[in-house]
C-alpha cells in the first residue's frame, strides 16, 4: 500500500489557502499512484483554530470548504482530509475532530478523535465531542484503523498513568486492523520527537500493526509544529520521516523494503535553532509583516534573536536599534554595531539621554522626597519601549521582544518597556540555553561578538548595575526555575533536592511577584515542556506565600 | 433542618487565610444551632484556583490545611466544605473537584463533582477527573444529594441542547433524596442571577426537592462572584437568599415557613455598579496594593473608571493624572479638574508638550520622508503611559487602565499607551454602557460633570479628534460587536439582521486586526457572557478574512 503524507503549514482560519495548499500537495501525490493521501489534524483549519471553532458561520465555511475541496480532487484517489463538523446529536459538545474521507468528488465518511487533550497549551475538552467506539476505514480488502493525534497517546503499557479510560489504538487492534494512520497536530519541544519515536514503535510493535503519523508543520502563535511525519512497520521499525520544520509531501510504500528516512536535527542547539527560525518566520509573515526591528543592546539576548530573526527573514528585512543611555557601556555599543555588521542588518541609534532628561524634570516635582526606585530605572526600559513601537509603526514593522524566560519568570523585565513587541521569539529559553544556542551559532563563524558571550549580562538601567546584583547565578536559578515551572514542584520538593532554602524561597516569591507581567507579555515561542504562552494559567490576584 | 450557607470571599491559594474564614463563619453557624453548614466550590482554595491545582505540594498543603480546619471545627455540627483532592485511581486526570464532610473533627466523607464546565472561563477538565455515580450524604434519617456548581446546570427540559450526557440531578432524584445541596462558584454577568433563579426553581419543582445553592463572592482576577445563594423549598419558591455582592453566613430552616429573602439589584446599572466595585476592590487589596491612579483625560470613560474606584476604595486611595498636550482642549482640563473635586480625589498635572517633543527631535531622522501616521498619536499615548507607571513604580500604587470594550473591540487605543495597567475595571463595557452607568451614577447628584457625558467623545491625540470620525457610530458599533463577540456571529448572519454590508465587513477586519493588542491588554472585570479575559481565546496569526 502507498500511503502519502501530506505535511503542510497551514494558516489557522485561512480555509481557502489551507484547501489550496492540500489540493497542490495532493497532486504531487496523485502523480506517484498513491493508495491514500493524509493530511494532518485539522488541516484545513489550521491547528489550533482555537475560539474560531465557536463561530457556527467558520464550521459552516468549512464544511463548504471541504466540499469543494472534495470536487477538486475527483479525479484522485482517497484523500483523508483533518477539520472539524458539526455534532448532528441533540446533546454534547457541538463539534467533532474530524478526518473526513474524499472520494470521487464526494465527502463519503468522517472518523472522529476519541481522545481530546486538555491540559498545557490544549483545550480540545472546550470544542470537542469525543468519539466512543473504534474509527475503521475499509480499504480495499484491508482494515485501516483511522486516529487522530491525542488517540495514540494513552498506552497503559507505555506511560506511567494514563490520563483517559479509554485507549483507541488498543480498541482499533482488537478489531484487527492491518493499519493504523493517525492525523496529528503535535506541537514542538525540545524532546518530543524522540517520545514520539519512541512512543510510535512501540505501539506498532506490540500490536504488530504499521503506524502512519502526520505531523503539522509551521508555526502557529506560540506553538511551532515541526512536522517529521513518520511510517512504523509492524515490527516498530521507523521505515519513513518527512523533513523536519519544513513541507514535506512524502510517499511511503508498506510492501517495500527500502527506508526512505530524512534527518531529524536532535542535536539540541541545532533543533531549538531551526524551530525558532520556523516560529519567528511563520509568525511575522502569518501576521501579514515582511520586516521586524528589535532593540540592540550589546547583550546576549538581543544578539541571539537579531541572529535568529535574520536568519528566519534575510537581513534585509531586519532592523536594529541602538539606543544608548547615559548607563550603556563603549563595550556594549561597540558590541551591538559589530553584531549588526556581522548579520549585516542597518541600524538606527538614538541616544536616549535628551528623553530621560525630559522625563525627570516632567516628574520632578511628583518625585520630589521620594528615594530613587525601580521607577528611574523602567521609565529608561520604557522610552525605548515607546520609540520601538514608533519606529515599528512608521516603518509597517513588527517589533520582536528579546526577552528569556528566566528574566520574565523571576520579573527582571519593564512591562511595556523591553517586553514590547508582537513575539519574544527567545522567551521560553533560560538565560542557559540562550548562552548555549548563541555558543552553538558561533561554533564556526563568530557571528555573535565574543565578548558578548564573555562579558557579565547587566540591564545597564543604573551606574555599574549586573544581573547578578539582583538575582542569583543563572546557572543555579535556572536550574530552580526548571523545577518549579517545568515539573512544578514546590519549595519543600526543591529544597529536598539539595538547594538551600533562602534562595528557593526567594526565587519563588520573586516568580508569584512576576505573574502580572506575564499576563501582559509577548507570546513567547513554546520549545519547553511549559511555557508562558496558553499553557501557562495562574491567577495574579493570589496569596503570595503558596509554594 | 437548619443550614448555614457560608458565603465567603476568598483568595486563590491562601489555605490558611480561606481556612480561617471558614471556621470564623462556621462559628456563626453553630450559634444558630444548624443541622449543617456548607461553603461554596473550592472554598478552601479560593475559585478559580487555575493552575496552582498542577502543584502536587500544593494539593498535599490542602489536604492537610482541611484536617486542620476539622479539627478546629470538631465540636461544630456537620460542615461541608469545597476542596480538591487526590484522584486515588491509577488512571484518569490527577483531581477531583470535591465537598468534603468535616465531623467530630476528621474528614468523614468526599462527594465528587460530575460535570466538569470547560467553555468560556471554565477549564476543569484541565484538571478534574468526573464523578460518574450519584454522590448521597446519609444525614440522620434523611438523605442528601450533594452536587457542586455545574451538576446543577444539565437539565435536558431547561436547556435546548444538554452540553453533557449525564444529568446528575436527575441521577440524584431517582435516589429520591429529601435535599440536593450545591457547592457552587458561579461569576457574574448581567443575566445571570435571574438564569439562575429560573433554572433551579424549575429543578426543585420538577423532582419536588428542596435545593440549597451556595455561592462564592468577591473578586478574583477577572471574574466576580456575586453571592446571593440561596434556598429554593420543594414547590420551587424561594425562602432563602444571602446578601449580593457581600460576605454573608445566612441559616436557612427548612422547615420553618418565614422566609428570609435578601435584595439582589436586580437593575442593571445598579447590578452593574455593584459588580464593578467588588471586582476593582478586591483586585487591588488582593494584589497586595492599597491605592491606585489613573490617567484622568475629561473623557467619559476615564471619569466613570475613576468614579467607581473611588467608591471601593474610599477618595485617599485614588489619585487622578492629569497629562494634557497641545491636543488636549481647555474643556478637557476643566471637566478633569471638576470630577476630581467632585469625587474629592488628588491630582497631578503634567503636561506632555516638552516630552512630546523630545520624542520628535529624538525621532526625526528616523521619520524624514515618512508621512504623519498612527505613529505620533500612538507616542503621546505611550508618554502617558510611562508616566503613569513611574509614578505608580514611586508611589506603591496600580494603574487603572480606563478602556472599554468598544474600544478594545476594534483596536481604538494604544498598546503600551492608554492600555497600561494592572486591571481594567470597564474593560466589559461596551461604550454605551459606560454612558448608561454614567447617567445612573448622575441619577441625585451630578458626580460625573454633565459635560463629559455631552460631549462628543475624542481620543484627542490630533487637532480637533473625534472617535466618530474614525468609528462607526458608537450606538451601531455596539450592536454589531455584541452580535459578533456575544453570539458569536459572523459577517452574513449580522448583516442579514439589517445591518450594511460594508459597515459589518469593516468592523469584523478591525476585529481580527486588533487580536494583539487583546493578547497584552490588562484583565477586563467580565460582567457580560464573553469577555476578552480567560473566555476569550482568539489565534493571533490568522487568516484576516475568516467571518
Amino acid at each position: 500500500m502507498k500511503i502519502a503524507l501530506l505535511q503542510i503549514n497551514p494558516i489557522a482560519g485561512d480555509l481557502k489557502g489551507n484547501a489550496s495548499k492540500i489540493v497542490q500537495f495532493a497532486k504531487i501525490a496523485k502523480s506517484q499512484r498513491v493508495d491514500i493521501a493524509v493530511t494532518c489534524e485539522l488541516a484545513l483549519l489550521g491547528y489550533p483554530p482555537r475560539d474560531l471553532l465557536l463561530y457556527t458561520s467558520f464550521i459552516e465555511k468549512a464544511k463548504k470548504s471541504l466540499q469543494v475541496l472534495a470536487q477538486k480532487t475527483k479525479s484522485f484517489s482517497l484523500l483523508l482530509v483533518g477539520t472539524a463538523v458539526k455534532n448532528p446529536n441533540k446533546q454534547g459538545r457541538l463539534l467533532f475532530n474530524t478526518a473526513a474521507l474524499l472520494s470521487g468528488g464526494k465527502v463519503k465518511e468522517l472518523f472522529y478523535k476519541s481522545l481530546l487533550p486538555t491540559y498545557d497549551v490544549f483545550d480540545e475538552d472546550r470544542y470537542f465531542e469525543p468519539a466512543r467506539k473504534a474509527q475503521i476505514l475499509k480499504l480495499n480488502d484491508k482494515k485501516v484503523g483511522i486516529s487522530i493525534c491525542e488517540d495514540l497517546w494513552n498506552d497503559k503499557d507505555f506511560w506511567q498513568r494514563p490520563r483517559y479510560h479509554l485507549d483507541p489504538i488498543d480498541n482499533l487492534s482488537k478489531e484487527k486492523v492491518d493499519l493504523i494512520i493517525n492525523l496529528s497536530a503535535s506541537p514542538f519541544t525540545l524532546e518530543k520527537q524522540k517520545l514520539r519515536e519512541k512512543m510510535i514503535a512501540s505501539s506498532a510493535k506490540k500490536y504488530h500493526v504499521p503506524i502512519v503519523y502526520v505531523n503539522q508543520v509551521g508555526g502557529n502563535d506560540d506553538l511551532i509544529f515541526d512536522g517529521a511525519s513518520m511510517i512504523f512497520d509492524n515490527k516498530g521499525q521507523l521505515i519513513t520521516r518527512a523533513r523536519a520544520f519544513q513541507e514535506n509531501c512524502l510517499v511511503g510504500d508498506l510492501e517495500s523494503p527500502e527506508k526512505q528516512i530524512n534527518p531529524y536535527p536532535f542535536q539540541s542547539e541545532e533543533m531549538l535553532f531551526k524551530a525558532l527560525k520556523l516560529g519567528l518566520h511563520d509568525y511575522v509573515n502569518k501576521c501579514g509583516f515582511k520586516k521586524v526591528l528589535l532593540g540592540i543592546s550589546g547583550g546576549i539576548d538581543s544578539a541571539l534573536t537579531a541572529t535568529i530573526a535574520v536568519s528566519a527573514l534575510g537581513p534585509k528585512n531586519v532592523l536594529g536599534i541602538l539606543m544608548p543611555s547615559p548607563f550603556t557601556s563603549n563595550q556594549s555599543i561597540i558590541d551591538a554595531k559589530k553584531l549588526a555588521s556581522n548579520l549585516k542588518i542597518k541600524t538606527i541609534a538614538i541616544n536616549i539621554e535628551k528623553l530621560m532628561n525630559s522625563y525627570e524634570s516632567s516628574l520632578e516635582y511628583s518625585f520630589r522626597g521620594y528615594r530613587k526606585n525601580v521607577a528611574e530605572q523602567n521609565i529608561q526600559a520604557r522610552i525605548r519601549g515607546n520609540l520601538l513601537m514608533a519606529l515599528a509603526n512608521k516603518y509597517s514593522a513588527l517589533v520582536l521582544a528579546t526577552g528569556n524566560k528566566s528574566e520574565l519568570t523571576v520579573g527582571y523585565s519593564t512591562i511595556y518597556g523591553d517586553m514590547v513587541g508582537g513575539l519574544a521569539p527567545i522567551g521560553d529559553l533560560t538565560k542557559t540555553q540562550v548562552y548555549n544556542l548563541a555558543r552553538w551559532i558561533n561554533r564556526e563563524t563568530k557571528i555573535i561578538p565574543e565578548k558578548i558571550l564573555t562579558k557579565a549580562p547587566s540591564a545597564e538601567l543604573a551606574p555599574n548595575q549586573k544581573d547578578q546584583d539582583d538575582l542569583p547565578p543563572y546557572d543555579l536559578l535556572d536550574q530552580i526555575l526548571e523545577l518549579h515551572i517545568e515539573k512544578q514542584l514546590g519549595a519543600r520538593e526543591i529544597i529536598s533536592k539539595g538547594y538551600k532554602t533562602g534562595l528557593v524561597k526567594k526565587v519563588l516569591s520573586m516568580v508569584k511577584k512576576a505573574e502580572f507581567k506575564r499576563r501582559q507579555a509577548p507570546l513567547p515561542l513554546k520549545v519547553t515542556g511549559r511555557a508562558y504562552g496558553s499553557g501557562w494559567r495562574m491567577p495574579i490576584a493570589a496569596s503570595q506565600k503558596i509554594f
